[in-house]
């Protein structure tokens, strides 16, 4: 009847044994475009000054503020204009004692000048503009340098490119960004029962779920998902499929891995490299490997997760995800989980002997546990977070306090 | 110099018009792999039932729950094995009294069993089974139906696929997946003074920003952005740029839409279709324009943002986003944004007569203002959220309450 499991670990034995999994950070330079929610890996230092040169601030004349301090509407004083200066020119001319520029927002301020008055305190009249008020020095001026000083640390390696941090980055022109790469994972269905989505049903078959659902929840990591045609329970096929993938960071297989017939990846573990856990004292998702593939210059992770959808994405959510959101930054970027004490809205009596996730959906502040087996798909759909419950407890009451875990990261 | 503001609009009088903006929401199939984070425009009932047929929940033995009755370990009932039966295979006998089948978790069962019996609780005994312990009818199967019914609601048009409503698609075998077309916004920069990342900065020149903020804030909203290469202060280039974008559903520019020299998307609009906004009373952001190019079978919506980069994020933020996440259907999703009532850090002194967007940081449960002017990126890249300051407003002290509305889409 096959393997039974060698050794089963405790739920926070496992945890460690990945948590300390090996893995290298590998950068690659993205073009701005492609930057966005990647990781920087590097920090950023302003190689230029911002704003890059003295511009006006608004649309307006510039002028020597002294030229104004007598003017009013009653008594406009009137300046010679030398030019009009757009963005993105250069101005021809110097401003002296009794002269203007015309400048539009962006326009780099003439020699001369020391201020610019807005548009609506000034009236044109010939070759000559009359100021309508007074204006202080320095007035609608952008220095050079105001926002950002070259050789400022902009932005720091670690941090997640939003829109704005993309801004920064294309404000000092900088169309390669640093960036982390994102760890590849191919996710990979393993039974006999299984069959593409577009088969027939034949009696005794079921679709593939686990395959789509893994893609899916390894994408909301930060990780590149690859997905991988259904493998059957077979040595070597499943062996073959396992080189196939060998460029791959980590492997995510799922089916497969109960101690009844059909323990194949088990068997090619052994061959091709070390079992670290296999069984792990939960529910759902007992038949958990977590495993190396050797390789001469760095070994491949391997988790196999059980054939059960539930059991499959539960024991996702809860060892292999915080691993993934680890290697891939996104831990370090938003803290983690948080987790939500809420009412139990009904007596729960949980599986005995192992410790029990059990997923909720949250209704006026209160924890519903959803009650259906692990073959259960739509109670994951259902699901908002689920809450521990540890292995000697006999029942939980109506209203007892329970730690939620969100399950946002992947909603 | 150029046509002044013809109509400075509040900006609740903008927000209606943009919010009655024409669209079609249109739809289209997509495989399962490409779903995530799509939005449903099609309920989905269930075309099978779930699981599609009477399954072993466990590794075991099927027998007859009668036969064990009397089992304990001390006097094991002994079983005759007739067949083993993996996933994926059809039992080829039935069970008759005084006998079993081996079954691995997902198999079907045989006819004649009501049970199964853990693999735990049974030994193998030649071509026998000992089983140890009595267990009870209907344990361990799961039967046809049990988790769906055929032609139950399963998803309802709107909801937003997740990892888990992926799984559920899977079950069923839906190989297409009926989604909501994401509306494609083409993200134009213009302006003389605005060149590329990796061109050299000559003086009065800036690195674009705005192309690369906005189109990435336009992909946080649901939608598909297209990037556009800049476009010069010319009536002539940004019409036929406008026209060569023609099949987006939207387009957004930015620049050029100051009442100073180069206002040329009002020309434009005044001659290819309509201007509903030009000007809105607000710090920053004055300078906004919303229109519609005029076509005979739908017009197209678009919306020249401030050249200022701060500016422009910000309008894109308050007036442009819950547009763009209310036709990808997020809003509906989420629930759009929650604000948060937070003390001011400092005393702050408003602009006169327009209503004012400040960028505050949040820190020890305070709001902090970010007090540079709208020409530096930085303080968008600092910023967690933005409180409004209505236009008559002198001045706010320190330890005021403001209502922030956090960025946390866009972060």
């Amino acid at each position: 009847m096959g393997n039974q499991f060698l050794n089963i670990m405790n739920p926070e034995d496992a945890e460690k044994i990945i948590s300390t999994l090996p893995f290298k950070k590998r950068v690659e330079k993205l073009t701005i475009k492609n930057a966005y929610q990647r990781v920087l890996s590097e920090n950023i230092y302003a190689p230029i000054n911002l704003p890059p040169f003295k511009r006006a601030a608004m649309d307006g004349y510039a002028l020597k503020a002294e030229d104004t301090f007598k003017a009013s509407e009653d008594k406009p004083t009137s300046l010679k204009l030398l030019e009009v200066v757009m963005a993105g020119e250069v101005p021809q001319n110097k401003v002296e004692e009794g002269t203007c520029i015309e400048v539009s927002t962006g326009a780099p301020i003439p020699d001369g000048a020391d201020a610019v008055i807005m548009i609506e305190f000034a009236e044109k009249n010939d070759e000559n503009i009359l100021i309508l008020e007074s204006v202080a020095s320095g007035a609608n001026i952008a220095d050079e340098g105001s926002d950002v000083k070259k050789g400022d640390l902009l932005l720091t390696e670690g941090e997640f490119l939003t829109p704005d941090k993309i801004g920064v980055l294309s404000a000092i022109g900088h169309p390669k960004i640093p960036v982390y790469v994102q760890p590849q994972v191919a996710v990979i269905s393993t039974g006999n029962e299984i069959i593409k989505l577009n088969e027939k049903l034949d009696y005794g078959k079921i679709y593939d779920i686990n395959s789509y659902t893994i893609y899916n929840a390894v994408k909301s990591c930060g990780c590149q998902p690859i997905h991988s045609e259904i493998v059957k329970d077979d040595f070597e096929i499943l062996k073959n499929k396992i080189i196939e993938f060998k460029d791959a960071d980590i492997i995510i297989t799922s089916g497969g891995t109960s101690a009844g017939a059909g323990d194949v990846l088990r068997l090619v573990l052994d061959e091709m490299g070390e079992v670290l856990v296999h069984g792990i004292a939960v529910k759902p998702g007992k038949p958990t490997i977590v495993g190396l593939i050797k390789d001469e210059n760095e070994d491949q992770i391997i988790f196999g997760l059980p054939g059960y959808p539930v059991s499959a994405l539960m024991i996702f959510y809860v060892f292999v995800a915080p691993f993934l959101r680890k290697i891939s930054s996104l831990n370090d970027i938003d803290g983690g989980n948080n987790t939500i004490k809420l009412e139990l809205s009904r007596r729960f009596r949980p599986a005995r002997g192992r410790k029990q996730y059990v997923l909720v959906k949250i209704q006026e502040n209160k924890a519903h546990p959803i009650l259906k087996d692990s073959g259960a798909i739509t109670s994951l759909a259902e699901a908002d977070g689920y809450f521990e419950v540890p292995k000697n407890v006999e029942i939980l009451d109506e209203g007892s306090t329970v730690t939620v875990v969100p399950l946002y990261y992947f909603k």
